[in-house]
């Protein structure tokens, strides 16, 4: 049987860190603390990443502090492109850096071996291990909340694509609507949290700031809600086509904001999903098991698996 | 160094099936002897993967006899959806079988251990081994002929899917054209061989049966030539791009009887992936370097790897 290690774990988003003192072994990984606080803004990308540097390191020293146990490695993971292997932030519109040498630069500042990642896939890897996804050997994990990304689990591995996999919210799905990042057509501009939201407000003059408002809405029989829900449905339903069509997972699992509608969610997608599908293998769609702090646990086990190793 | 085992190789297309006896190691391996007869047709498909069974066995038997050195196992890669874990041929369109056990089949007849396996992941490990895609941890092999489907290398190794991978032929790029397969704006429907020679003798009433004559055609200028080629560039790029957005891969290799036309293929899709991509890393393109013995080199490679494991 594994040891168990301890090690802490931080989760850089756009707005906030989350961080936990993790203990777990490569199979097993819970919360003992965590801590969460804004995620510091700079002038510049440069500037943005050193601050987010600076704040890793005062998370790491403040969970170390409040353990009983020595800390043996540290996991963080940010949003963006991500290059695992040279521990590189590669780009973040979001955060605005670029080719950013994370690893490096935590792990002189922290004295211990640092595990570096992407927050999308270590979340991922999280629900492969110990969540929806377990024991799974071809899974897309999906994450839907302001954005939507993938984390694709192939032959029972996460598949990094030197960085750049993962990008379902951005397969053109036919719908003809402009995205901000350039293209038309894409899947999060109709089924992200976000974009539900923004639609039923542009539609309606209401505003609601969020997708379970819209949720609340399409139960209570609103007409523009279930128009706009459907929409999103169907966006999303071709964005998992395609990945059953390139890729044939067993599963795909739904997780973030939007996931928390349940049902409302995962009985549409389905039947949608059965009507557009003709030859591929139709996925198990899931809802994620982790929640929040999937990203969180996914980085604690990069650092446990990078100890144990 | 490894040490060279001599294997027969067994390609089962829809028209013709190619055999051979390979010298070779997990790196390295070569045609000592090739064979080609047609695929053997039978009343339905269970009795035509019988058919196929026997020929396959006949196929070994002459080879064997004209080998030097005794064979010590054979592999055999089929079209269609393939379980290359439990040896199945799961489903066949053309061919009509559905879970043929061929595997244990053909270990039964030759008596000497058989690995089986998918016609395009074949190619594709060939390619990946052997040819334009060695070296490279991320890779799609796309073979453009009859139809369109594409081997994917995901993090240096085949990524089957259950057999249900790489269907990037019947990814919808929204042209809204119908396919044979049911849905609508399949990538194969513009961008296949058998569609760009079939469009063309649409558009001008001129009967060609190959995408060669149209590419002479718009060498030499021909406007609805052009118009063609330049729907199958577009509906190829856009294939592309989702391969690129979902998993990012190093390089696409481009096979089959289309990349025969070489630059006149590779320029201008070149230029209008270049228009269409966003953020996604531009992959470099690539023609195949081992024709169409690609799919009977790697199953010689299977057969190779099963016996020095």
């Amino acid at each position: 049987m594994a040891r168990t290690r301890y090690v802490v774990a931080v989760d850089v988003g756009g707005t906030d860190m989350k961080a936990a003192l993790v203990a777990g072994t490569p199979t097993e990984a819970s919360f003992v603390t965590q801590r969460r606080r804004g995620t510091p803004r700079a002038s510049d990308g440069p500037a943005t990443a050193h601050a987010v540097v600076d704040a890793v390191v005062e998370l790491v020293e403040e969970l170390r502090a409040a353990s009983d146990h020595p800390v043996e490695a540290v996991g963080v993971v940010v949003p963006g492109v991500v290059d695992d292997d040279r521990g590189l932030g590669v780009f973040s519109a979001n955060l605005g850096w670029r080719d950013f040498p994370f690893r490096m630069l935590l792990g002189e500042r922290t004295g211990v071996p640092v595990s570096f990642g992407h927050d999308v896939r270590a979340g991922g890897l999280a629900e492969h291990r110990l969540g929806a996804a377990r024991g799974l050997t071809d899974a897309v994990i999906m994450p839907i909340g302001t954005g939507i990304a993938a984390a694709l689990v192939l032959g029972g591995r996460l598949h990094s694509g030197g960085g750049y996999s993962g990008e379902l919210g951005h397969v053109d799905v036919g719908h003809g609507d402009p995205c901000g990042c350039g293209q038309r057509g894409c899947v999060e501009t109709r089924a992200s949290s976000a974009a539900i939201a923004r639609r039923y407000s542009a539609r309606t003059g209401k505003q609601v700031d969020r997708a379970a408002a819209v949720a609340e809405a399409v139960r209570a029989g609103d007409p523009d809600a279930v128009v706009v829900w459907d929409e999103a449905v169907d966006a999303l339903a071709r964005g998992i086509l395609v990945a059953a069509t390139l890729l044939g997972p067993q599963a795909v699992v739904l997780g973030g904001g939007l996931a928390l509608a349940g049902d409302l969610l995962l009985v549409p997608l389905r039947k949608r999903l059965e009507e557009l599908i003709v030859f591929q293998r139709m996925p198990e769609l899931r809802l994620a098991a982790l929640g929040d702090g999937a990203g969180c646990l996914g980085a604690a086990l990069m650092a446990i698996d990078a100890v144990g190793a």
